[in-house]
């Protein structure tokens, strides 16, 4: 800056502040998301003396320590250089990326999908924002179930939706046994009474964040002919698609024709590529008439997303197809995880068994967090699983996830004492994460 | 595909299709967008008799048709490269933007910013969104000034704001002399009747799309005050800010501290480097309390913004500060103008000297399109400017946007003879585009 400026330079003046009403929504819900109070807590803990002399092990937001693969990375740097692949993308999505994205799902579908099936977003989060926009009036609600990913509830309630929550039922024993995705239960009964002439939507999440629940054809069928009989439009977050690790992962939008015309199934190339700095993502669905309002929302939200990106993403799906990538994708998730939760196994701490995700709930009951233990006010109202997490961040250096963020305060103690653990991580972080995890020994 | 996917095709079903109501506002606001509508014209065109020997010329949406700087791709394809600049930023945006950002807008400030001043978005119009959820609450008013940009509509509305429009009133003679953008002004006694005790804020475009006007020092302190006065926040959609051909551009909430404590300002990479389909965008104001609610409606809308690209965008605005990258950009800027509009000045047809942004609304009341002239049905209702583009770019293959969709319909009649041509373009395009609207001399 020119000495001209800091000869200028003035202090902020404290005449009056303008006063003003923001968006009572924000008034309303205004304490820390989640994220932000784990990352900071993590960055002050980095330091402490406990931390000092040794790496921070972060297993909380789920981003990846591993680049992209290399062809991704190749095709952005290509895709820049061509002026055009710089400018605005139609607002729908870049050609070439809508069709590799036909090519993806027609065989899931089987049938031909055609351009009109296919929206591309600015993120799955975008994606699931658009569908909403396009289709809730106020007062509509929409159900999700327990736990939930935590954006899908200002997502509704901002474009004027109610939320009805439908819980997930944990398996019996959840604190004293390794349990597995199939044991964590909708009763679809219950299901079918928070159904009400206002209900808009369901959002239903498979392979499930953070129970690592991949659904069944049984069960995505129920739900899915209660939506029929209903005309309960289904919004399937499937943005861990390629990530289970059990015999197949049924898609709802496939199990029926009916269902289909109902269902807006939203993807992730993030998830999808190691690349969730990439803000792409995409909504199909088998039903035009449908996909149109998730199109006009994401038309008027963020017009279009980013064209090089986009290029990267299309090549990088035919490619994926072309060497069986997600397969092999599959094959190291079996492996990350069978590193990472052995040590729980060798300590005796019950976890839920991934069946797809990234993801491992892991129970803390048995950890016994010395009393006089002191906690910031900021997470005292919150629920037992922050006390734990920021135990194990500042004390055994270690970022996990406290889940009752996932749930409405009436609810949480289903979750208090569990932690999620995100392994999308190089297996040697990995292995770091279990020799650290082992000190926990001292506090069984 | 496999012959077996292919063999399993199935055709559409023709099954009930299940009855479903979207979100109002795109049922009742289902009209094509004169993006879509304009880009479909000129696709069609493009091989129609007339136009099947000869280039199609594209000055119609605002994309340039030249790459961003080397600087610029080379800093992109290198930020690919590090593992973790592939993954999420945090939802303020990356700490290296945040910097340049700083370091960017402080001297306009006369103030050191900090990063509270500063927030990242997904584009300027997630930007704009962002400041508009952040703010309004159902049933507040919002004034825009006629013509806007048509983006600002949809954006108020599905927030649930009510759009109050406020003219800026053309020169005298618009149809018959070349004019200027201080004759283009705004009554602000009107301005002052329009608002009223539900009056959130106002959305004010300097350097104005489509006039080119640049709103005076003048006219932005008596909007201020008055905003001050009536306490409405001030958004301030600045994204040709480095495209200005007089002798200075006034930013609004630098005026006063009054009024920079009421102004979210907004900008724009990919209006800055050439670089539209980047989409990142940022909102910066001296009120981190106003500014922080901008924010958590950005972090529900996108989560984050692409990583790479917000890399690339700090290294540009370092470099570019460096170079004098901008003045030199206003400077190529003059010449392009002056290759465009002298065209007009041999026809002689009026249009608006640009002051600022890469437009140029010109008058078409002088040409005579013939009477028999057949228009496609979808733009009859529209105003005489749809059919004045539509046989521009049929006949003599140039596509401009008609700028009555910048105006409600009760108004549309002030532009109903007014074309916009972008000049985002090289030079040698832009000759190729003087040469091609030579044959309006015919017509003349």
């Amino acid at each position: 800056m020119s000495n001209k400026f800091l000869r200028n330079i003035r202090t902020m003046s404290n005449s009056a502040k303008p006063s003003f009403t923001p968006n009572k929504y924000f008034t309303l819900n205004n304490s820390k998301d989640v994220w932000s109070l784990t990352n900071e807590t993590a960055a002050k803990a980095a330091t402490n003396a406990q931390n000092k002399d040794r790496e921070l092990i972060n297993l909380g937001q789920g981003f990846f320590s591993y680049s992209p693969p290399a062809f991704a990375i190749k095709e952005i740097q290509k895709a820049v250089e061509i002026p055009l692949v710089n400018q605005y993308s139609p607002t729908r999505g870049r050609p070439r990326l809508i069709n590799s994205l036909i090519d993806l799902y027609s065989p899931f579908y089987k049938k031909q999908l055609t351009p009109e099936n296919v929206l591309v977003t600015t993120g799955a989060n975008e994606g699931i924002l658009s569908c909403l926009m396009g289709i809730i009036n106020p007062g509509d609600e929409v159900i999700v179930f327990e736990p939930f990913f935590d954006q899908y509830i200002p997502n509704i309630e901002l474009c004027g939706g109610k939320v009805v929550y439908v819980p997930i039922n944990p398996p019996k024993e959840l604190d004293n046994r390794v349990t597995k995705g199939t044991e964590w239960t909708v009763d679809f009964d219950e299901f079918t009474r928070a159904i009400t002439p206002k209900t808009k939507a369901v959002i239903i999440n498979t392979p499930h964040n953070p129970i690592g629940k991949v659904f069944t054809r049984e069960e995505l069928t129920k739900l899915g002919n209660i939506c029929v009989e209903n005309n309960v439009i289904i919004i399937a977050d499937e943005v861990y698609e390629h990530l289970y690790f059990v015999d197949e992962f049924p898609r709802i939008a496939t199990l029926s024709e009916e269902i289909g015309q109902l269902t807006l199934s939203v993807g992730s190339a993030g998830k999808s590529f190691a690349a969730t700095g990439w803000r792409i993502g995409w909504v199909v669905s088998q039903n035009p008439d449908l996909l149109q309002y998730a199109s006009k929302a994401h038309t008027r939200i963020c017009f279009a997303s980013p064209s090089p990106i986009q290029e990267a993403c299309s090549y990088s799906i035919d490619h994926a197809l072309k060497i069986d990538y997600f397969e092999n994708m599959r094959q190291e998730y079996v492996k990350k995880f069978k590193i990472f939760t052995s040590v729980f196994d060798e300590l005796g701490l019950p976890y839920t068994i991934p069946e797809g995700s990234y993801f491992v709930l892991a129970d803390f009951s048995k950890v016994k967090i010395p009393d006089s233990y002191q906690f910031p006010e900021e997470i005292m109202s919150k629920g037992k699983d922050f006390r734990i997490s920021n135990w194990l961040i500042n004390e055994l250096g270690v970022v996990a996830i406290p889940p009752t963020e996932f749930y409405i305060p009436e609810h949480e103690h289903a979750a208090e004492n569990l932690l999620r653990f995100a392994v999308c991580k190089d297996d040697e972080y990995l292995e770091k994460a279990v020799e650290r995890l082992r000190l926990l020994k001292e506090y069984i």
